[in-house]
This record gives structure tokens, sequence and C-alpha cells, in this order.
């Protein structure tokens, strides 16, 4: 098994539930992925200011509920710390092999997979396996607009990916343009701008911001309470969007955006701490960079403001170099996974949380994990090749029409539909 | 006149557009009253993080709208620029005399005022003057517990009022306890807590937490839209209870105690960040504090918290040293004005900005300010001593069974009705 953070504890625990031998090969020092580097200190696309956007009942795992003390929103510190605890209780600590990278995992002819790691010495190690379990996350490289806006090289300023956002006590007196709307661009901005002389959020395309709570309840509490997930489609978005019209009113009153689609059809941002920051000043809405000049940034409406940096969350890729090229998991281009986990063409290789869903992916993890567990015991038994192929273009086909065919989107799952076909066999 | 904060300067400005003649004396060395303090480092009410609660169309005058680029919520320093800019505007500042104090203000047997004041290098300066307005704000003395909680004598940390709150980083890594649940408290809590390790906010009696939007429009927009003000009082307590539920849900579900009256009948603490904060954990609800011992806060539900220090929002009043010490509008008791502003036995001494409405108060500001020149002029006149004795008795016959009768529960005013007394003869 490949990572020790939220995923791979998942799976990690769900394999000792059942008394399945296994090796846990994390890279890093510690237990708990991107949670733990802001408090290590390592780069990573947590920031100091982190917290969850999903409720501490659906984040945690359903076998260790998280503690009275601990909010509804965990800090990432508050996470790193929920996980180091789950792996002592689970007693996952002695199966897992620490500062240890994965260098190369082959299939072999007669399916055997061969993993060669490499230890903090620097030692080698090749080992065989029948099955392995990929959980490295998804959040690895930074991703750029690319290319960059006309003039960039021109520009006097610091250029950042949010990757490279740790504190805002950084920009003490600065003047700051954040890109994005997503969960990163918010958070950054409402951040920043309590040490800026000036924040500007820079946004090209509108996306749903919905506030964590609607009816006191967080919103991904509501997306899977039986009363909501009941609901068609067109009565859910109607019901949110009545909601949003109480508790938000239109984006564009705030000066951002309008969606293309409705909700549920387009992206959507969870923010308790944008729009009000706008509403202050705090944080001034602009459509998109058209070019860079100096330490002038233009946008799209003919706007202009003076800059000392821009931070672009623009969104996150993944490399797993330890993958052969061609792998259709290898972020290279659309994945290509029969329930987002295993390659047609080469089984016994499983990936957890290689998916986006809105809110947690807690419960998707464990799910994924419990059939790991059912194809390792026998109890359930992957399709032909062929079918699960089919599945894979039938899912594609449908990530296609919402959002458009890259690597990023092909691993957006819905959690309902995808729970139910990961509790068949 | 007396005061140049933003009553006085409403004042300054009707006299001056209707050709009265006036002097306004002012303490400080500059207008805009409690809004100008934070920046130039004075103590005061006012806090490096504060923002307008209420809308920048309802806050600026009429005469004079904030520009484009104001925030719908602008900071402090917003407000005393553009208050500033206000005075120099509309030819104010040469009336001012800046750094003078008000000693006494007395009226004699023909209905004379006589005003003593001393100017900053000490001299005094008697003159008469035919009415007087008193624009001297109602924010001056911190309010605490009184008695403070038992064992305080014992408490090791320090204890503050919210009047000296000015930054949160003054409480850096510190364990704070922020009692009360105004204005001040909210914002003093959910600013403090961006600095301190833990931030606790005790909270004995229950008000309505209501966020600064409902439908994307400012909730004091709501308030005086036609659309709401002309519904019955039962009809927008459910139109503001639904919307509530949707926006918020029960306030419980943050851990804090309910308001013992609907919407309209208990007090109204607009915030956006203080329930975010909570479910982040960043801020924790307690109850009353019952106790203090060393460095322990006992609450009342017998849980305890160890605090660096205790800041007391419990609220402000008013001194007016320069008025007879038995003057109903001296802050000593329940303020006894005919419209709030006139003393039924000593006609000619106007108040002005001595309310505390829900939302701004310039509009009522301005209308109290119409209605001194109508006074001045002669176009209207005040009623006989027993018939404005009766409106008062009337008016706080009402106070007393929404709040009890105390000074600052008898300067509560509805908005709609009070504008609309005020436009009457």
């Amino acid at each position: 098994m490949i990572g020790a953070g939220l995923s791979g504890l998942a799976a990690a625990y769900a394999l000792r539930e059942h008394g399945l031998d296994f090796v846990c090969l994390e890279k890093s020092p510690g237990v708990g992925g991107i949670w733990r580097r802001p408090s290590a200190g390592e780069p990573g696309p947590a920031y100091q200011a982190l917290h969850l956007n999903s409720a501490k009942q659906l984040t945690c795992f359903e076998a260790f509920p998280m503690g009275e003390e601990m909010p509804l929103y965990p800090s990432h510190r508050d996470m790193a710390a929920y996980l180091r605890e789950f792996a002592e209780w689970a007693g996952l600590l002695p199966h897992i092999e620490f500062r240890t990278e994965v260098v190369s995992v082959r299939q072999d002819d007669y399916g055997i997979w061969t993993v060669v790691s490499r230890d903090a010495r620097g030692v080698e190690t090749v080992r065989t396996f029948d099955q392995v379990v990929v959980a490295a996350g998804h959040h690895d490289v930074a991703l750029l607009p690319n290319p960059l806006p006309p003039g960039a090289e021109s520009f006097t300023g610091r250029v950042l990916h949010s990757m490279d956002y740790v504190d805002g006590a950084e920009f003490a007196g600065q003047r700051v343009v954040v890109v994005g709307l997503g969960a990163s661009a918010v958070d950054i901005a409402a951040d920043v701008s309590r040490h800026t002389a000036r924040t500007v959020l820079s946004v090209r395309n509108g996306q749903h911001v919905v506030p964590k709570q609607l009816f006191g309840m967080s919103v991904d509490v509501i997306a899977v309470a039986p009363w909501f997930s009941s609901k068609s489609l067109t009565e859910q978005q109607e019901f949110i969007e009545e909601a949003l019209r109480v508790a938000r009113g239109p984006l564009a009153e705030y000066g951002l955006p309008e969606p293309p689609n409705r909700i549920f059809q387009s992206p959507v941002t969870v923010s308790d701490e944008i729009l009000p920051r706008i509403r202050q000043g705090a944080v001034r809405p602009r459509p998109g960079i058209e070019s860079l000049s100096g330490s002038t940034v233009r946008f799209t409406d003919g706007s202009t403001e003076e800059a000392d940096a821009i931070v672009f969350c623009t969104g996150f890729g993944w490399e797993m170099p330890f993958l052969e090229a061609d792998h259709p998991a290898s972020g290279r281009g659309p994945v290509r996974l029969y329930r987002r986990m295993v390659d047609p063409d080469r089984p016994g290789l499983f990936f957890l949380g290689l998916i986006r869903p809105v809110g947690s992916i807690t419960r998707l993890v464990e799910a994924q994990a419990r059939w790991v567990v059912r194809l390792v015991t026998g109890e359930s038994k992957l399709p032909e090749p062929a079918a699960m192929a089919e599945e894979v273009d039938g899912f594609l086909a449908g990530i296609e029409r919402r959002y458009g065919l890259s690597a990023g989107a092909s691993v957006h799952v819905d959690v309902t539909p995808y729970l139910r076909q990961l509790s068949e066999a």
C-alpha cells in the first residue's frame, strides 16, 4: 500500500480489520498526508488558516468519531492530530514504513506486482505483492495557467501558486491579487486580506459559492440526508437555489460572475468568509487577468491594479512517477479507471481517494476500502476487462458533458450514486 | 453646538443649509467622533477590526453619497475619512472650534443659555446662545458588571472592558474570555480568536444573532424598505424568522442561548463572523461567568477555563458633566426627553443622536437636525411641557415593557415610527 494520508489509513484499517497482511509505504515521516504538512513546516496544498469545509461527523472515520471538544469544522491541525490518533487507536503504525518512497510499481506476466522502494538511508528494497493499493493523493503538482498571462515575464512582483502560500503575515502591507474562485482561492483571499494593504480576487469563471450551513446544518450533511438525496435532481436544485436566494442572494450583488450552470451542474465552492470580506471591501472582486506589465495587472474589463504579488489558486494535479508513463491514472490525461479505482487492463492495482467529491472524501474512501477487501478476499469479483472499459467510457462521457475532459475533471464523482455503486458486488 | 461626530456634523450641515448662525465646540483635534479614534491612537469604543454593520447607503449622509469605491460595509478608517470629506465639502470646518471642551451649559431665567468652554491652552470662554444642540455621543463610559463576578479580586489575569480593546495582536498566544453577545463582543471575539491560543465567548442572555445580509440585501436596507416596513409586526417577525431558519438555523446549534423573545422584541446583534468562527472551534461559547479564582473562570454550567484575560463587552454609558446633575439626559437614570431630544422643562436644549436604533443612526439624526431647524426658525413649535411629559411617559412605558428601565434601554428607538414622528410638525 502506498500512502498513509486519510485514504491510505482508511485502506489500512479495512485490511487490518479483515486480518489481511499488508505493508504501507509512506514517504513522509508521519501519517496524515496533506493535513500534517503545514504544522510540520512542509509545503503542500494546506495553509495555516485552513479548516475543513466538511462537517466533522462526515470527515471522521465511521469507526472512530471525533470527540465532543472537536469543532464542527476542525482546523488542519485538529485534523492531523485526529489522523495520528486514529492510526494509533487502530494499531496501524506497526504496518507503516515511514520516510520510504516508492520508486516503481510493475506487474509481471503472471499478474504479480513488483514494488521497488527507497528508504530514508537511500537503500532500495524490491518486494512482490498480489495486490497494490495506491493512496498517493492528487494535490502534488501546482497547476498554473498555461500559458501565463501575456506580459508575465515583465511582472515585477512575485508569482506564486496556492501551494506556496502558508501564512498571510508574509504579505503584510502588500497589494495582492488572488486568482481563482475555488476553495483555496477564497480561503487565501480572505486570509491574506487581514494582512495586505489591498487584496483583489480575480475570477474568470463563475462558480456556485455556498455557505457552510443552510438551515443551521452543514451543507454536506444536507447533501447525504435521505430526505434530500431522495429528491430528484431538479427538486434538489430548486430547494438549494431557494435557500441560497434567502441566505446569500445573487452572486452579482457581490461583484462575482454568475456560474454558467445551475447548482450541481457547475463547480461549487463552500465558504462562509469570502462574501462578507467582499462586502467589507477587504477583498475586491475583478474579472480575469488580461495581461501583466511591470507592477500592473490589467483585467478583462479594462481596469488595472498595482500588485506586489499574484497568487494563482488554479488547482492541483498529480504525478505518480512510480507508474508506467502510459498508465491511465498517471495524471497525464483523463483517468480511465473502473469505478474510479481499477485499470481494466491491469487488475490488482487499486487507486484509493483518486476522486473529487463535493464535501468530505472519507465515506467514499471507506467504501472503496471495503470493496478492495471484498475483491482481495474473493467475496467480490471484477467484471471482464471489456465490461470494465464500457463502464469507464460511460462515466467519462458524463464528465465530458458536465465539465469537459481533463485529468482534473475526470476524478469528479457524485457522492450518493458513487456510494451506491461501490456497495454493489 | 457640542460635538463634531456624525450627529454633530448632521446638525451643523442642517443649520448651515438654512443660513443659521452657530458655533460647534469639539474637544478632540478632528471631526468624526468615535470613528476617528482608533486611527488617531485614542481609546474609544472602536477597534482596529471595526467595520460598519449598516449599509453605506443608509450610513452616509443623504446629501453626500459614499463613492463607488467604498465597500457596502466601510471600515472605521473609511468612515472617519468620509466624515472628514463631508465636513470639508459642506464647509463646516470654519464653524468648528477643535480641542475645545465644554465646561458647563446653564439656562437663565429668561431662557438664554450660557456655555462655558475651555480651549487647548486652558483659556475659558463664556458665551450665551438662544439654543444649544448637544451631540456629545453616548459611548464614553465603560459599563462593567456591577458587582464583578465573585472572586474577581483574586483573578490573576487582565480584566478589560471592550473600550480597552484595540487590536487582537496584543493577545497573541493567550487564553481570552470575551463576555457578552452585543456588537462589540462578537466582533472582538472573532478578531481576537485569530491571535489567541483559545477564545471563549461567555454569554448570559440570548440575543438574536442576524447575518448582515438576507436575500443578498443588507438587513438594515430590508428593515426600511416599504415592502417590509408596511407589514405588521407579526408579519415582519414571521418573514425574518423564516429567513433566519434558512440562513442560520437555531442558535442552540451553535451552542448559544436562544433569546427570550421573538425578533424585534429582544436585542439584535448583526454579525457575519461569529457563527462561522464558533463552527470552526476558534470561538467556544460558554454560559455566564459564575466566579473567578486565580487564573480560573467558572461558568454557570460548572465548566471552567483558564484565562489570561477577560474582556467585558458589557456596554457603554455616557456622562455629560457640563449639564446639571439632575438633568434628565445626564446618564444617571432613564432619559426623559420629548421625542428623545428635548427636556420638557428646559426647552432650547436639543440632544442629537442620544438614541440607539437597530442599524444606522444617520437618517435619524438627519431627521432630528431638520426638526431642530424647524423649531429654531419657528416653522414648528414645541407642545406645552405637560404634553411633552405625557409623550415621554408613554415612550418609557413601552421601553419598560420591552427591556426594563435603565439609562441604556431608554435610548432605544424603532426606526420607522421614530422617523414618522420627527417628520410631524
